[in-house]
């Protein structure tokens, strides 16, 4: 059993939302009011975003006239190309989507005609073609068409990514995983952005927040880092080992845990049945099995469950999806969370500027640089 | 009398720090233990930066090797001068070092060897040039040489900003302004580069969370506000009636109030007199005196005191820094405070991930896109 310990905002209310319920009793994880459940099994990527972007469930015109939109915003800007020529070939993606949506800023700011809800669109639609086309330029040395006749957000990103048209499952389950990452209440990278907003800074800024809080190993990093994990092991007896002596060594197991959550994760039921799918599918019981095993370490030895992050690993690797891509493609969803989150700041806003308990020196005395002593070794 | 509402995390401590002290006690402000007032008008902002960042005044061959380094640090990359050239002239410039940043972290990235205090050290001595190539290259089409012989990073800005050796009391007076900047507890950017160090992300993701932080009008943004606010009066008597109807608009005043604060912000004063110099050797009474009147009525209508940006403002426009670029100078004082927190965040980290209060609609019911009604008037 593990205890939570006392700093990082932990229990604390940082403000109001009417956008999702995390762990909530009777809730569980609703977005507006929705049961994850409903949303990911039933509905799309398009109809979350939709909802939680522009308020409200769409109904079919809406739904017809929104997938229209994103079809047609997925061309990329020819500066916009250009800069992704010029990023070196060994960036990490997540600094491509740092940089991409940075100029983007530039080229297609935000005003009244161009609102925040309009550019999360925009950008809902660009991710893919952003990632992608600066990963075939520096990779392949090709410059990839961006437009594709796919209907769907995922089977667009599917399309781009293979340079074919997808399987329907993996089409599905990627659907399913984008659903399901779109949105989780005040977590870091979102209050991060919630941050930036009461500011009143504009939209693009807080959406770059947005990356590059989501981008660490204890946040969004994490489905990255758990691909790194589970590739060291070639059998579940393996794996076992190699955790218990990693639990030994006090290191965190990337996947594991959740600030919020005590007892499981919604989200990852889900996902497992989707991976344990693709795996069949991908005639490769070997990762799954592996993952599995560590399921129940971590259970027996720490009573901790798989969040998230901890499935979407092999879910994406089955996809065949590159490792690197992991943490983008979680932008791509969490950027619906994150424009909701920042529209609901701005709706009723208050900076948010907290104070620090100091632990510093008291008052020093001051010295011109000529009278200060080199520093003795403690002083270092 | 203003009374401060709940909300914004204001009075809430969200960690520690051993940087800074804010309105504490018979303290006031001090930077690792030194009182503002012996920083700003005995030392220089190198000798800020070396505490802030490197976390010790530095003695006498320390700061001279520090100089050096930053003054070896000014070439930019050329990459970074294609990006420059490709960005739109139209951008707004702290959008320039929210791409120029983001590229930046791919051409040089954090390493075992290039650690964060290095970045840091580079983006002090970097973010001069990037901001005047790409303002010279688009206002001018020119490439500046971003090199130049002054010693001190406000000899070498200026210089650069005007193309010629500058005047020695601007370098005074723009050093000081930086020692001001470089440094303010758990302010909006610096709590926000905190949240993003604290998912263990890297150093250029929490820069770029600052600089997007600071950015809006409540915080950083304020200087380039109060200018705007400022240059649309001719006389102190317009300014004044001006200033009434906005509040009785209820519109805020840019550059007064804040957070912490109840009295003064002591950083005031000191901008305040050196705007008065400057305003003298300008031979421009007109500015100056004009504030001096707003800063009355703020104080006899709302009991309100000028903070930092009120009077940089005026101050800056002496030293013929063009308002768009105010804002972007807070950036490259700043960027030392903010290095120092994330290290500090980093030396003892746990993640940033508060809870919301939740205010929407109960649990509903799912209906299929084809069953949804078109949502009513009072729905939308
Ligand atoms: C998610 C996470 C950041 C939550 O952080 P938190 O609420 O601050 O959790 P705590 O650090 O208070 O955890 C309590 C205890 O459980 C342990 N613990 C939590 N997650 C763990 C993990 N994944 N592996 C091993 N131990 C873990 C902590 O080390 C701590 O033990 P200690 O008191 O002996 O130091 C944390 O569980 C974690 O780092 N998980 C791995 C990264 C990850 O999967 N992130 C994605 C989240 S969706
Ligand atoms: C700095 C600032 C963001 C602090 O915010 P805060 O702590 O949330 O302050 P509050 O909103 O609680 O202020 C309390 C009251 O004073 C009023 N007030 C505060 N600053 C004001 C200003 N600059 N002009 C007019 N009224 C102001 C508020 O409107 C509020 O009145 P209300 O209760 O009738 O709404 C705020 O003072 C402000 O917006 N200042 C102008 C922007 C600025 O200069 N920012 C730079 C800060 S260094």
């Amino acid at each position: 059993m593990t205890v939570k310990k006392p700093g990082g905002l932990a229990g604390i209310e940082a403000g109001q939302t009417a956008i999702s319920t995390v762990g909530k009793n009777g809730k569980g994880l609703t977005y507006r009011g929705y049961s994850i459940h409903d949303l990911a099994l039933q509905g799309t990527f398009e109809e979350t975003a939709y909802l939680l972007i522009h308020g409200e469930l769409p109904d079919e015109q809406q739904l017809a006239d929104y997938k229209q939109k994103l079809i047609s915003s997925r061309k990329l800007p020819n500066e916009l190309a250009n800069l992704l020529e010029l990023l070196p070939a060994h960036a990490h993606p997540m600094e491509v989507l740092l940089a991409g949506c940075s100029v983007l800023g530039t080229l297609e700011p935000e005003n009244e005609e161009r609102t925040a809800g309009d550019i999360a669109d925009r950008l809902l639609a660009l991710t893919g073609p952003m990632l992608l086309y600066w990963y075939y330029y520096h990779h392949n040395g090709l410059r990839v068409q961006t437009e594709t006749p796919d209907e769907s957000l995922a089977g667009h990103f599917l399309h781009l990514l293979h340079g074919s048209p997808p399987e329907e499952l993996a089409v599905k389950a990627f659907d399913v995983s984008l659903t399901l990452y779109a949105e989780h209440e005040f977590n870091a990278s979102t209050f991060a952005s919630r941050v930036t907003a009461s500011t009143m800074s504009n939209y693009y800024s807080c959406i770059t927040t947005g990356i590059g809080t989501l981008r660490g190993n204890l946040h969004g990093g994490a489905n990255e880092a758990v691909m790194e994990l589970i590739t060291k092991f070639q059998t579940p007896d393996e794996a076992e080992a190699g955790i218990l002596q990693m639990l030994a060594e006090k290191q965190l197991i990337m996947g594991f845990g959740h600030r919020v959550y005590t007892v499981s994760d919604p989200r990852s039921d889900i996902i497992k049945g989707l991976a344990q799918q693709l795996s069949a599918l991908a005639d490769d019981g070997h990762l799954y099995a592996l993952s599995e095993r560590i399921e129940q370490v971590m259970r027996r030895e720490k009573n901790l469950f798989p969040n998230l992050d901890f499935y979407s690993a092999a879910a994406y690797h089955f996809m065949g999806i590159p490792t690197c891509l992991f943490t983008p493609v979680f932008v791509l969803a969490r950027t619906a969370g994150w424009t909701a989150h920042i529209m609901e700041q701005r709706s009723n806003n208050r900076i948010i500027r907290p104070i620090a308990a100091y632990t510093g020196p008291d008052q020093l005395t001051w010295a011109s640089v000529d009278r200060r002593r080199p520093p003795t070794e403690e002083s270092r």
